[in-house]
């Protein structure tokens, strides 16, 4: 364990916040940890965090709250519903992780702003297994002095962080077109791959040949082995999220009004493997739709 | 300049053509060169090539032709036209660097064997900048034993081979698939780069931060770059030239029955460019159609 630093809340235990949580106690910082389904925190408080009975009371007045949560309404509902974080804030630093829509972290920011508290935006890229290696990406935004105020947390998480200035938006942004992406690169692998297999190459030999030359950089990588293999393990989002994240895309394209079609396509595979109950497998697992499509 | 090495046959001096000549040059390699246009042809000759006036010319029987040309038509007229090289070439072998489809591979590759001669197929990836640094990288298959006896000519000119068995179709197969994953990159890159703009990101920011992480990688940065600007120079390849791929992922995806949506989304962007006129800008400018579709 590391110096010991100061105590911060942190709400939202799912198998991302849990592994940052866990990062965070090993880099020294106290933790008061909420979750809806409390058990969920037992690793945490065996290794020195304190439970929270509401989002709350996670939270010290003046001091730093994390939040890691599903959606823009669980964000929503911890920041500003009975027992919510804000009430207590004061003039502290709400650092909000969670894949959001950018209009939510404006409006939020808004509201943060009114009451004297501060809110950082600063979602991350990357698996649980990234996280849990303490090696996430992460693009913050929002108000300038909070922002450097977090920078040990986000440092204690990360091994990238990088800022998108004063609009709390705009690291939102950043998060919602690097999702779009990833879709869009196993959407390409997917076509890629189940042409090749069918004329003739194995799946496995297209993918080593350009991760190992074009396209060897994490994200062709990730899911390249995936949809290679065919085998979509372990689960590091469900399809039923990441189909959110791209309601998220298409909303925020609708409102500045910029065509999408690569996002709707990769939508529509989404919730065609939503529809079939195939939230058992990595949300990658949207490949199926190619190679059963072409008759595998 | 290296070791003397063996005289061989060139043929196509088009961008591509032109930097893999000068580079085998270099490497040592004698060189016949037949080009159209013969005016093209003018450098390799003050460099020591001696020019061809027909592709039968630039060959010698039992010894090795190179072709580097635009598409399947003009490989087939210039192997088995009036004057062709096939006509000559006894029981040497045919390195077939062109982008064309699987299946004018696959033919060809048998029409020689009826000669007793050699096919190679050898499609390389790599902007004109990468050819002439001898940095392509190269897939190939066919006959194997023809295979190893070509290889210190593909290291002339790439940084990395990699074997796709005896299948002459198959690295035909793997030229297609990296095209229709750049064409996608593009895609992907003009659609996420245009909804941050519009949402407040500036493109170049968005570019640094995907290319700096999770997209590290060659595909990325060539494109990105061009995309990010939105200043589509130097032409790397004409919309139409790569239209021309599209046409032939198609048609490969067509003959075993693969439906590729994304694919369609590439080859209509780049009949829209085509139709535009826009043949003075790389072909990665049809990620104009992406931002003109949302006003800008």
């Amino acid at each position: 364990m590391n110096k010991k630093r100061e105590t911060i809340g942190f709400i939202g235990l799912g198998n991302m916040g849990l592994a940052m949580a866990t990062n965070l106690l090993k880099a020294g910082f106290g933790l008061r940890v909420y979750n809806r389904t409390a058990e969920k925190a037992k690793p945490l408080l065996e290794q020195g965090a304190t439970l929270a009975r509401s989002p709350a009371e996670a939270v010290e007045p003046g001091r730093i709250v994390v939040t890691m949560l599903t959606d823009d309404r669980a964000v929503e509902e911890v920041t500003l519903g009975a027992a919510g974080l804000l009430e207590r804030l004061g003039d502290g630093v709400h650092v909000s992780m969670s894949t959001i829509a950018p209009h939510t972290a404006r409006r939020l920011a808004g509201l943060h702003h009114e009451r004297g508290a501060s809110y950082v935006a600063s979602p991350v890229f990357g698996k649980p297994d990234v996280a849990a290696h303490g090696k996430l990406w992460i693009a913050t935004s929002g108000d300038p002095i909070a922002r450097s105020r977090v920078k040990p947390i986000q440092e204690a998480v990360g091994q990238r962080i990088v800022d998108f200035g004063d609009d709390p938006g705009a690291a939102n942004v950043i998060k919602l077109a690097g999702n779009f992406m990833f879709g869009a690169a196993i959407e390409a692998m997917a076509e890629a791959f189940t042409l090749a297999q069918k004329q003739g190459v194995p799946r496995r030999q297209t993918y080593e040949f350009f991760t190992q030359t074009l396209f060897d950089c994490p994200a062709y990588h990730a899911y390249g082995e995936l949809i290679a293999t065919e085998h979509y393990q372990p689960v590091g989002a469900r399809p039923s999220l990441i189909r959110k994240d791209f309601g998220l895309i298409l909303q925020a394209a609708d409102e500045q009004l910029v065509p999408m079609p690569l996002a709707d396509l990769v939508h529509e595979r989404l919730t065609a493997t939503v529809a079939k109950g195939r939230e058992d497998a990595d949300w990658a697992g949207f490949a199926r739709e190619v190679s059963e499509g072409a008759g595998l």
